[in-house]
């Protein structure tokens, strides 16, 4: 890698979060949404970025808040318009992510055709696991991504099922905007997306490579 | 200011830009828009700065490429939930920025209910000139904002004419999402947007505290 970034250091230093709505068809479906043509962006801000030992916050105005379990792509050297074959050799690395969302006020902002950016980007609304090195997430298009509530299953799916692969959707953002190191692409969640409230406790892990646990609190 | 983040790097070290749509009556009238009742808030990713000496691209798959002059606050200290009473505290500096857009893909979104960013978040969509001090904008309620195309006036208006005036803005943002120290505010534009196309020149100003300069090229 040709960047001193140190790329552990995501979370803090990086300077956008690029995330990909409906990129899982049976998501798309149980949300009421076709299927997109080509890959949908949205941007949350890197103040929503929260780690372990800190909790997940409900907004006062959020009356559904709900969990999506993603892969968190980890830029590691500046790219525009990079190739799909040259796609891997931009990846830093991987995080373990939650596209936490306040599905009341985007439905709201799709019906009047507002932008999604308040219901995404709340501070907390974007809880990661540590930085996982790319020896650690060796098959990253064959990972099995899970997220309980309390100990219950809500989400298991694997990331076989991207609609949009990696590689196509790093050569599509960078495309559009120029991607830099510590960047992060949310690659879009599995079906079984739902609310949490306050007192719940979020687990989550991408299978034999990490797992990760926020509790939901009240934002007063 | 408790910080020693060098203010006059925010766009090479800023990590957002929160820009508020329809903040001026005249502007939300010309696109057929509502006058909202609360700030409308999207982001521009930071790879989209560009600053003098360098060309504002059309990206080849936009046919409407507009500007919108708006004043930048820059963010000078952390905070959240700000209060209004507070809000002039936490500001830096300013600098004036183009929010230039590709109304385009933006009617096309607002369409589907999806968001705005790709309309908002090209490379070099967000021109702006040096960093501002506190000093040289004395009264950014009362700033007059012009721009040019090739030479004739496009834009002419003033920021007393804003909706939400700044120190609302500050709060409002700023309990959603953390501000951070080189974050940058754009606090919308006034009436007389429209379309550029490659050959044309932008120039625009604060009277009396800066003019910039930015060629119009086509993006291959
Ligand atoms: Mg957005
Ligand atoms: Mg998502
Ligand atoms: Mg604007």
């Amino acid at each position: 890698m040709s960047t001193k970034f140190d790329l552990r250091l995501f979370a803090s230093l990086g300077r956008k979060i690029v995330a990909v709505g409906r990129n899982y068809r049976e998501h798309a479906a149980e949300l009421g949404n076709v299927v997109p043509s080509e890959p949908l962006l949205f941007l949350k801000p890197p103040s929503s970025y929260v780690q372990e030992g800190k909790a997940i916050k409900v907004p006062p105005v959020c009356t559904e808040l709900h969990h999506e379990v993603e892969l968190g792509v980890v830029i590691g050297q500046s790219g525009s318009r990079v190739p799909e074959e040259k796609a891997m050799d931009y990846i830093g690395g991987y995080t373990l992510a939650l596209d936490m969302t306040a599905r009341d006020l985007q439905s709201a902002a799709k019906k009047k055709g507002h932008p999604w950016t308040v219901a995404k980007g709340y501070d907390t609304f974007c809880p990661v696991s540590r930085f996982l090195t790319k020896a650690e997430v060796r098959e990253p298009q064959n990972a099995r991504l899970w997220l309980k509530v309390d100990g219950s299953t809500r989400q298991d799916g694997t990331t076989k099922d991207m609609i949009f692969n990696i590689p196509t959707l790093l050569s599509y953002i960078s495309g559009i905007m120029k991607l830099e190191p510590g960047d992060v692409i949310l690659t879009g969640t599995p079906a079984g997306v739902g609310s949490v409230r306050p007192g719940q406790r979020i687990t989550a892990g991408i299978d034999s490579v990490v797992t990760m646990e926020f509790p939901v609190e009240a934002d007063k």
